[in-house]
């Protein structure tokens, strides 16, 4: 290939992908099959009464062809009125919900309607990775704020909550460029719901400098402490925030691409701009069949449902770090939980492959714990700068949205461990 | 909201666009319910076969998760196997085809994945709209070099063949910073398939001045004379292009939103790159259902019986033009066709709304046909600049992809026109 048809800038020369070297190190692995804890992924289906929606709307012709740009209609009056009692007041399906291809594509459709090149972005570490290179697409500079863990991580099981922003550090990354601040809660991978109190003080330094709030909230229906939305905290927090949902995630189909975003119309006309001139519209069966969830999932007791079988999951799971000895982060929404892994003592020697060996030391924990157990997890410093990867080089991300007897033979594999754990 | 939370200059004050100028003109015609001829969705189902492999991917967990960034494999290796014999050799379903959230982020992956701001990317007109913002998105500026339609166009009916590239002025257009060239066969909204010859001249300027070639083919399996692939004229020619199709248009299905692009390794890893970044990954059960759709569609006579089927309803509807006297394009693929009603005469004094009658003639001509006859047609000066859409302001586009009692209905609906038509 000639330099004239070289590839732009921002595909270009980027380093290997966390989730790559995860696949690749488990396809290498001598112990197979791998226990897959990496990517959260369900391993299992979306309820019968959804499926039972989509199929049904594969029978429909206008089901199968376009639906509008913004979404169809009665995905978003299903969204208006499940959302109306949380904002306190009665959404407009029309003006204040688009409907987007995946919170990802929405998010992207966020940064796209407000970013001009040069505007800056302040994202909180550990972030979710697609929102760099979006922000970046959109010709935005993102700047770094990182939560800190608590200080006793690595000796004792806490709170997520105690993973916390510093409040000076954050009003110091505040510029006269700074357009936008993305925070995410329920917290990937942390496992934080942010408190009221946190977000007040967000939302009143992002009230004062005039930024937008983009509020990733796809693990909403994930909680297991009291969860506040920030956009309902006040009408004046109310518009300047986009708040981002994922039908994936609250309905175990993250293979489906339904997100929408919530938000004032002066917001949201334009996040629905973007998203026409990326992808024209979204999936149309698919949507209809997430409107008819919405619509039947309270009466059904499904919401309290998810939350009450995955925080079965979680302790089910997590009672192999209290067998072991080994701290974790206790979360407080979502289906990550964060393990801190400093105990363990990788023997002298043992070999690397150079694209993990000249990483921290969490991609080294992810490679050892494949190669020698046979259960993948990810590596929290991929999504921290290089210069604060230092934080989180201890801990690994598993996920545990997945079958009972997957976590149970996860478990089994990982007493494992308990050979390479440092005496106390 | 202050100018400090403005929106980006990309999804600011744009004109209104034709859809949605067609759209509120039919919602607000005394003539109801509107014959919608317009926008190019089918008024038809897909195939059972296909329908029922979606249903069946429903049940599968691994269908309901993300499928990987480049597509499901079950998928990519049917477009492989279906798209080798046109290619006179094995495609590699890893390396050479990746999936993307329909044709539409396919295009705009593939000017994210090459385009670098001032990159300039040479459009016909013609064009689909989405082209414009997608090239903008990524930076880049569109030239544009017009078709002209056959100078007795108004008088008589002739071949969509006749539709043809200057290519003086196709060569003008070229400069150092030209990146890639846009086409588009059978093409939309002309009807025209380009013929070998062209594509040849085409690729040719492409290689001495190293231009890549965007070829969307959505249209790929409705053609009704000999259908030509860009790409598979030479290895040469093959190196420098990517090659847009679309499971929507091939499968009667245009809200499913599964597209792909079909290149060499060293231009299909960076659009795949570029599609990671805006979408993540592409909606999975309905890929599994297209690759079952590929699978099995030649074995069951789907594209022939395509391709009859839609040249029977573009017979059928043309017949009223035939009736009128009326000259159309009689079109050599693809489901529209561009009718020209220069022997239309407007009443005098005829009332158009501002935002009709500062356009061409031909937004007052689809205004006047929604509101007297009630059928709607896209006025196709949407698809020029301002300085060519004189070139076909006589003209609109119907789509012919419904029922037949659809076509029925708008027949005798247009059979209205007579009274308004010019003595020869």
């Amino acid at each position: 290939m000639t330099a004239k048809l070289k590839p732009a800038a921002r595909v270009r020369g980027q380093r290997q992908d966390v989730w790559s070297v995860v696949n690749e190190a488990a396809a290498a692995s001598p112990v197979q099959p791998i226990v897959n804890m990496g990517q959260g992924f369900f391993g299992y289906n979306p309820p019968d009464f959804i499926l039972n929606a989509a199929k049904e709307s594969l029978d429909r012709v206008d089901c199968n062809q376009y639906a509008p740009t913004r979404g169809r209609p009665r995905l978003k009056k299903a969204l208006a009125d499940a959302y109306s009692p949380f904002w306190g007041r009665t959404l407009n399906p029309d003006t204040e919900i688009t409907i987007t291809t995946g919170a990802n594509e929405g998010m992207l459709s966020a940064f796209m309607a407000f970013i001009e090149p040069g505007d800056e972005v302040i994202v909180f570490e550990p972030f979710f990775d697609q929102y760099i290179s979006n922000i970046e697409m959109a010709g935005g500079k993102v700047v770094y704020v990182p939560m800190h863990p608590p200080k006793e991580g690595a000796v004792k099981t806490l709170s997520a909550a105690e993973w916390t922003i510093d409040f000076d550090e954050f009003e110091r990354a505040i510029t006269p460029r700074t357009k936008m601040v993305v925070i995410n809660t329920p917290h990937n991978p942390v496992g934080k719901v942010f408190s009221a109190d946190e977000l007040k003080r967000i939302a009143s330094l992002c009230l004062e400098h005039q930024i937008l709030i983009l509020s990733d909230e796809v693990y909403d229906r994930l909680y297991y402490v009291p969860f506040t939305r920030i956009a309902t905290l006040s009408p004046e927090i109310e518009s300047i925030t986009l708040t981002v949902g994922s039908a994936g995630k609250n309905f175990y189909a993250t293979g489906w691409r339904v997100g929408w975003l919530i938000g004032p119309p002066h917001l949201i006309q334009y996040v629905a701009a973007a998203h026409t001139r990326i992808c024209y519209s979204s999936v149309s069966p698919l949507q209809e069949a997430c409107a008819i969830g919405f619509e039947q999932a309270d009466a059904r007791g499904f919401w309290d449902e998810s939350i009450r079988s995955m925080k079965r999951k979680m302790d089910l799971f997590n009672a192999v770090w209290r067998e072991l000895g080994v701290p974790y982060s206790e979360p407080e929404g979502g289906y990550f939980v964060m393990v801190n892994l400093s105990k363990v003592q990788i023997p002298d020697g043992y070999e690397f492959p150079p694209h993990v060996a000249s990483r921290p030391r969490d991609f080294r924990l992810a490679w050892f714990l494949i190669h020698e157990l046979g259960v993948a997890a990810i590596p929290p410093s991929e999504f921290y700068t290089d210069a604060n990867a230092h934080i989180v080089e201890d801990y690994l991300r598993f996920a545990v949205c997945k079958p009972d007897e997957v976590l149970e033979e996860a478990k089994e594999r990982l007493r494992g461990l308990k050979k390479y754990l440092k005496a106390e």
